[in-house]
């Protein structure tokens, strides 16, 4: 780990905790905390390369998983690997297929080995093991890759959840045992143990004594409550080292990633923004809009007054809920960009609370806008 | 008609008959020969409105039809008009619908009157006349608007298409007498008559007595050979005057519209680069190219080298029929842009060649390349 492709950067920290940073990658540098878009197969659904670069997304995330079954990484890595392939010049960071199998695969079958399941696509037989999740991730090239984890079911029972993080330990020595792609690609340990504080420090020392790039925090957003998701991040991240960025993965509603920023996150992936934005859910600075709504039929005015996206920019949501009530591709289009770039600029307007270091009353300021009671 | 909203300038004639012009609307200029993308609902399918400019369009088609079953006309004059509606700033064009009702409706049932028919929506029953059909376009407000005719199925008794020409004729004339908005909006009329000579010159004399900012030649394109299309054009563009724009409707493939140029057409629009796209069919310099095939997924090479559009700019072959396969939307978004892009390309190509006076010869090397036989 003497030069690690990927290189964090503390910049400043808030009186909250919130961390303000910055990450540098072979394909250009981050400014923490950021949040990361998901493209899933190679493409950011509904969302063109360019378009995307408008929303001020930095990094992108690509899914091993699915990238292994279509197109698969021998082919995307004959394409010229996944920043090629996609298009997409920036940061990149692939996960390792680990949540996937735990939410996709089907006759799924876990032992000390690895991971043997079903396509989710054509039923075929799959072994995903760390060593081979490593592969599959140097084949697709992403600037990041990502520990082959095991992810469990919350709730779950103490021992399960406990050997489950034990293992997950087991299986990220193995991937650093396994990568050899070190020049232009770093690895980043995750942080198990379910809502055990115990457990999820145990968790947090292993891979600490192991040594990675980074740091991310997995199996949360699954399912329980927001309150206890927060209480687990705010109890883990205190273990982790301050020195290396941290990434709560799979996460999520605007909240989230506020409540995630104080309690000293640098980094977020979720598809919320486009699978809302599919569903004509927009995310606006006063709170959520549904487009399906009847009181929009004739509404002239833009999603958000202050957005500069290309959906604001040139048309009402009168003319957006059209197109959802038309089933037209541009619905979902316009509204995913918009959701992104609304994303993106609540993480600018993030940073900056940071760096002026009134970071608490910015977010107080922000929870009240959505309408959260304070 | 002493000072009509769109008015047509003749710049030159190529030997062959081909014609450079342009048409000055209350939205801007349109460099003729051109074509029109349709946006049948207020979008060009899966093209955002900045795409749609990128691609070199000047004027873009909405569908009367479509708009006033979804979302209605009043909905679409409450936001502002089709322009600000739809957030395309330049010159449009609304069809009048006869077309959709002779295609599209259910238990149609047509008489002097106008037609009764099922909407394909909802299945309500509507009735569509030539001051309905007006009323609508003028609550849309498009730069061009179409007289309603009636459209007959080819083949078709001698009696009935003549029947037909000679309604539509008289429809033409309501249409004129129901027009109210003049200042910002002119009327073209439509010449019917099938595949007969002596039809379509009646309804072309028809018409030009009563007077029209521009003239279409309608009801081809609807099943009979191209070469049967070709003579229809070329023995129906004699009868119409020489200072008002000629426009084909719902016409074609890139031959077609070569073939409708030399015949002395200004205005096209189709479907099918974009309906070809959403169905993973590019047109390239050298002929068509089915992306679902399996020889494109190593292919790292663009659509099209010479290409300026985001697809070829940005993409491989490989990756695109990656997205069509993965069923991402942005494989039909990409090729849609890259079809309406060859398009605009191959009428920049065609004024240019007319311009310089060997449009005949222009046309032998296209057809040539895409692999017709000379
Ligand atoms: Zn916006
Ligand atoms: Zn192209």
């Amino acid at each position: 780990m003497a030069s690690p492709a990927v290189r964090y950067e503390l910049l400043s920290v808030d009186p909250s905790g919130a961390r303000r940073g910055r990450l540098h990658t072979p394909h250009g540098t981050v400014e923490l905390p950021t949040f990361m878009p998901v493209g899933t197969l190679g493409t950011v659904k509904g969302v063109d390369i360019e378009r995307l670069a408008d929303t001020g997304a930095q990094i992108v995330l690509g899914n091993t998983y699915h990238l292994a079954l279509r197109p698969g990484e021998e082919a995307v890595r004959s394409l010229g690997g996944l920043h090629r392939f996609s298009g997409w010049e920036g940061p990149m960071l692939t996960d390792s297929g680990g949540f996937q199998v735990f939410s996709l695969a089907h006759k799924r079958k876990v032992t000390e080995q690895g991971a043997r399941f079903q396509s989710h696509i054509d039923g075929s037989l799959i072994d995903l093991t760390p060593e081979r999740s490593i592969a599959i991730q140097e084949a697709l090239g992403a600037d990041i890759a990502m520990v082959f984890d095991e992810v469990v079911e919350l709730p779950a029972p103490p021992e399960a959840v406990r050997s489950a993080m034990l293992r997950s330990l087991r299986w990220a020595r193995r991937c650093v045992d396994a990568a050899k792609r070190t020049d232009d690609q770093s690895l980043f340990g995750i942080v198990q143990g379910g809502l055990d504080a115990e457990l999820r420090a145990e968790s947090a020392a292993g891979l600490t004594e192991i040594g990675f790039a980074g740091y991310a925090i997995g199996g949360l957003s699954v399912g329980e409550p927001p309150a206890d998701m927060y209480r687990a991040i705010g109890f883990t991240t205190p273990h982790l080292p301050a020195d290396r960025p941290r990434y709560l993965m799979g996460v999520g509603t605007p909240r989230d990633l506020l409540e995630g920023i104080e309690r000293g996150v640098d980094m977020f992936d979720c598809v919320m923004p486009t699978r809302n934005g599919r569903n004509a859910l927009a995310f606006t600075d006063t709170g959520t809009i549904r487009l399906r709504n009847a009181c929009h039929t004739l509404d002239e005015r833009p999603l958000d007054e202050g957005c500069p996206c290309l959906a604001c920019r040139r048309h009402s949501r009168g003319y957006l809920r059209h197109l959802f009530r038309a089933g037209e591709m541009l619905g979902p289009m316009l509204v995913s960009v918009h959701n992104l770039t609304h994303y993106q600029r609540l993480m600018e307007a993030a940073r900056a609370a940071i760096e002026a270091g009134h970071y608490a009353s910015f977010k107080q300021r922000r929870l009240a806008e959505w309408g959260f009671a304070a």
